[in-house]
């Protein structure tokens, strides 16, 4: 009698774009395909298409067995399986997704926010292996989180726990989509870096990214790489506010590690590097020197897949 | 055969006394009794004549069966057993103090700080029973606090954890005796309420506290229930600083319940409702009207020991 391989569905769902694929317990993606997520206004619909997908991509693979599937998506609630007033998607309301595809599957489905859903991909695949205490920070066009505490992901009472990036840096600080102030996703994230890029443009023609028409988180490192005083600064600004934020997240959940993962950490040392000076600054004492920041270990064209498929390790 | 009744140890060890008592699984403190912490610069003489205290206590309900003792300690460390490197104790560097008692004891011994045995004594005997998500923040001479998420504690990768007190609410604020500046304990705790006292009477003689000789949290929560408007004032901004922070925690962990125990807590209304609105105020809107704060249920006079004695009940 032979063992039959095992393997997971991931599926990340975006504003713009919804990717999917087959995983095995290594990180392998084995097979993926992707849609474009706003061409279906009713959920029924995209859920409809995605399950089609999906069971193509698993008639390959026949001779494997499934063991679940994890979906990765904005706002999605671990507890009640649903995606819950999500500003960037099409659908509104609550939409009750995790019930929707199993009427298409017989294996256990969950759903998480992919902050969520990064933070267990790491923490099964990639740079969080063997830690039980660490957090996930991703820096995209926000800045999502995901903690883990003794081994488990902390939802809280609600489902909603891990919003880092709406914890406030600066009162009465820059204007933020949540109809707040001040929001560390504000500075630290694509965006944030990029309003910052802006803001200090406007006293300065004196660097690289003066003349450029788009500035994007990459022109500012591509400018910083050549040692362009201005995008150094600018990198230094955004790592003050995020390492003072890490450093107060740290006397909270005391991790062993905080992970990096999304557009902004591809810089690599520019925000690492700073981002771990302005942290060890402000910690504690007893903090001091014990915290390791790392860039994410997953690869990022398969990065959301496997996020989303890891929940369905963690659960099976 | 009849069933034993099952009783526990709670020690609490402060910088000036220490109280020590029998408590049954309903929370009642059945027998207890205190010595005065600094008469034993030599922590072996401290614990040979607490043991010997303790089994007294013992010897009067020796019918019982005693199934463990819990210690809370400043600086107590749940994973090793130590005290390290308290700084309101004589006993200087690492303290293995569950090691030393386990020489007069053959149940159970663990160690955690003070803030998290009254954590666990809140949700064990308290008002956050049948809570598997609450923040414990205790407004003593500092701020000490207790995170528990899906029913645990968290102590974090080294036990150090918790430490909200030690979070910074105001760059360049206030100094801390922790070396940095702007610690939440410098505002929101039983002496950053004096401090904070103090500086608005700079300004101002036309309040009840101006003429008093030494004023405390308690002349200060007198005078505000007289409806003394700078003593409301101070109560405002204490409470300014106190919801901004818990409104940041709230993002990180999404807690049911937050509950306030110690001196300024005792202040009841006067420090809650404002924390509260100013949590409100600052909260991203899918936490908002969710999270309670709750003075602490515990009989303020057997606390400390009920805190301490439910360690020994969550690991039995």
């Amino acid at each position: 009698m032979t063992h039959k391989k095992q393997l997971v569905i991931g599926i990340d769902i975006g504003g713009t774009n919804t990717v999917f694929g087959l995983v095995d317990e290594s990180g392998n993606c084995l097979a993926q395909d992707s849609i474009n997520t706003s061409d279906y206004p009713l959920v029924a619909d995209f859920v409809a298409h995605v399950s089609n997908c999906v069971k193509e991509l698993m008639s390959v693979h026949s001779g494997a067995e499934f063991i679940g599937m994890g979906i990765g998506a904005p706002n999605g609630n671990y507890y009640t399986g649903s995606i819950d007033f999500a500003p960037n998607l099409k659908w509104e309301g609550v939409i009750p997704l995790v019930d929707l595809f199993t009427e298409y599957f017989d294996f256990p489905i969950k759903l998480t926010n992919d902050a969520n859903a990064a933070a267990i991909g790491e923490r099964i695949y990639g740079a969080a292996k063997y830690a039980d205490d660490f957090v996930m920070v991703t820096l995209g066009t926000g800045l999502g989180s995901g903690f883990v505490v003794n081994g488990n992901l902390v939802y809280g009472h609600d489902g909603f726990a891990g919003e880092l990036g709406h914890t406030i840096v600066e009162k009465n600080g820059r204007d933020c989509g949540c109809g707040r102030k001040g929001c560390l996703e504000t500075y630290a994230s694509a965006s944030g870096i990029v309003r910052t890029a802006k803001e200090f443009l406007e006293n300065s023609n004196n660097s690289l990214l003066s003349g450029l028409n788009e500035i994007t988180s990459k022109s500012i490192a591509d400018a910083a790489h050549k040692g362009d005083k201005l995008a150094l600064d600018i990198f230094d600004y955004t790592a003050e506010k995020l390492g003072f934020s890490l450093a107060n997240i740290v006397a909270i959940s005391s991790p062993k590690l905080i992970v990096l993962f999304g557009g902004l950490a591809q810089s690599g040392d520019l925000i690492i590097k700073p981002t771990k000076k302005y942290m060890e600054a402000y910690l504690l004492n007893i903090y001091q020197n014990k915290v390791d920041i790392l860039p994410s270990k997953l690869k990022a064209s398969d990065a959301a897949i496997l996020g989303a498929s890891a929940l369905a390790w963690q659960n099976s």
